[in-house]
């Protein structure tokens, strides 16, 4: 059987992926809450927040505050997602450590989404990471539809190699592979992870996979099979699918630890303590119900042991 | 790369596990229907009902004409569970081809769901599956709480070895590994798996995994890696967890097939057929959401393709 990593570094985007297309508002000081609380269960790398324009994302609009505000533990590797130069100055300005960007796969995805073609979007791109590296911080770039696009349909390994190559040309040191709409398999995570490790050097690879069909823990699998020891999560699998509201969308971290630490794989997390931060960001601040299946279950079997043991007093 | 296996068999178990622990009441056409429905898009084999005493499920109390009434497709292999030689005399009454028995992989398990250990549940089990092969019908048997039950905590795979053992040398066809409260992970399933083929011979495995905490297809995934050919899922997900209302159960036929047909694999299920099936018995029949995340991603996008067009139009 292939070795499997004895550890793996989750990325929290719960604070920014999650919260982006939440409708209801939340305040400033329960997102900072939110990240300060996911630090505090273990989580070793946050996204906070977006710098980016409030009227595209308006509930990321408190974007420096919330990143001059939170107590940042060391040794937590605190990001923000940036979108152009001046969102950089922003970040910079909030001294966020490390910089995340972001692009398209396909060309029609990135029309449709940036309103850009590829080749403006890693200029773009380009601009920003020259700035970060400038000032000495490190660029995280998310790569959407690598796997399936909805316009594209699904998608050659040969286009993200191609943009990878190009991203580890410019330094940048870790690339996510997202599979945005939840349409990857195992069997192309291996093809295309395999092919990445072997033809693009020096670029450290994440997965990012959403479960909008049920599949992001046998991609997330898969790509351990492969050697991928970094994986992006959001807690309480807040973040719902971009084109069907109700459906799923990240995966969620208590899925992944859960997984993750039955198989003997440590993640440094706090099962119990991500729980009651899933409870409190879902129920208390948002009032939605969990989309995390383990979070779920897990109260669920809490509530009915609790009953159990309130009949036998 | 494991070589993976070029084609699966999904047992489709809705009828029977998907339905039983339903609240409202589903009329005997519609149980047929559902049935005949099931394999006229391509599931070639299918549960069709339990014939246990109506005081336990009494969603089966129509078993016997739920099995008689069924217009049969030739090659679909139906089953129906029977727990004792008086539910096998019905099964064998309404000629049911294949008969499927149950029991538990704890000691624990055993008593709190058979009332019975797991020596004196083999017994049952074997005085049923001996009337069974006098009749020439084949026999498979489920395993609950394979990987980890709720009163016992992990299972470990030598006492799912020494249950095989017994029931291979019964000359029971297949074994059917259950993760009943849906607790497993890729890991155990591999070593399970691998030991059960090393050590067990005569007796197709099939994996029975649940959505509970979101890892059915990873456990899918990793059992094909050790040569499991063998699936069981429940149309829509239907069959819900059995210590928490509302929490998912039955890994669900319609994100098994989109994973295993996305990787090449060949089902012989026909997905938009499936799909208006799962649509049908969750909303119209059962007035229920529909618990596979496929499904409900599919419907979500259909719906949305739908709205576009018309807003065009």
């Amino acid at each position: 059987m292939t070795a499997l990593p004895d550890r793996i570094r989750v990325v929290e985007v719960g604070p920014r992926d999650g919260l982006q297309n939440e409708a209801v508002h939340v305040p400033t000081d329960r997102k900072v809450r939110l990240v300060e609380a996911l630090g505090d269960v273990g989580l070793s790398a946050i996204e906070m927040t977006a710098f980016v324009h409030p009227r595209w994302i308006p509930q990321m609009a408190d974007a420096s505050e919330v990143a001059t505000t939170v107590r940042r533990r060391p040794g937590v590797r605190y990001s923000a997602l940036v979108p152009n130069v001046k969102g950089y100055a922003a970040a910079a300005a909030a001294d966020v450590p490390v910089v995340a960007v972001f692009m398209s796969a396909t060309e029609t995805h990135s029309r449709r989404n940036l309103n850009k073609g590829i080749d403006e979007a890693i200029e773009a791109l380009r601009e920003v990471t020259l700035a970060a590296q400038a000032d000495g911080r490190e660029v995280r770039a998310y790569l959407s539809v690598v796997f399936g696009c909805p316009y594209e349909g699904e998608v050659a390994p040969t286009a993200t190699l191609a943009i990878a190559k190009r991203l580890a040309s410019m330094g940048i040191g870790e690339l996510s592979l997202g599979d945005t709409t939840g349409m990857a398999n195992p069997t192309q995570v291996r093809r295309l992870v395999s092919a990445l490790r072997e033809e693009v050097s020096g670029l450290s690879l994440a997965g990012h996979f959403h479960d909008t069909r049920g599949t992001a823990l046998a991609n997330t699998y898969a790509a351990m099979l492969e050697g991928l020891e970094v994986f992006d999560a959001s807690v309480g699998g807040l973040g719902g699918c971009p084109y069907a509201p109700g459906a799923s969308g990240n995966l969620s971290t208590n899925d992944l630890v859960a997984m993750l630490e039955g198989m003997g794989i440590a993640t440094g997390v706090d099962r119990d303590g991500l729980l009651e931060v899933t409870r409190w960001i879902c129920q208390d601040v948002l009032g939605v119900s969990i989309p995390s299946r383990e979070a779920t279950a897990e109260l669920a079997r809490r509530a009915k042991a609790a009953r159990v043991a309130a009949e036998r007093a």
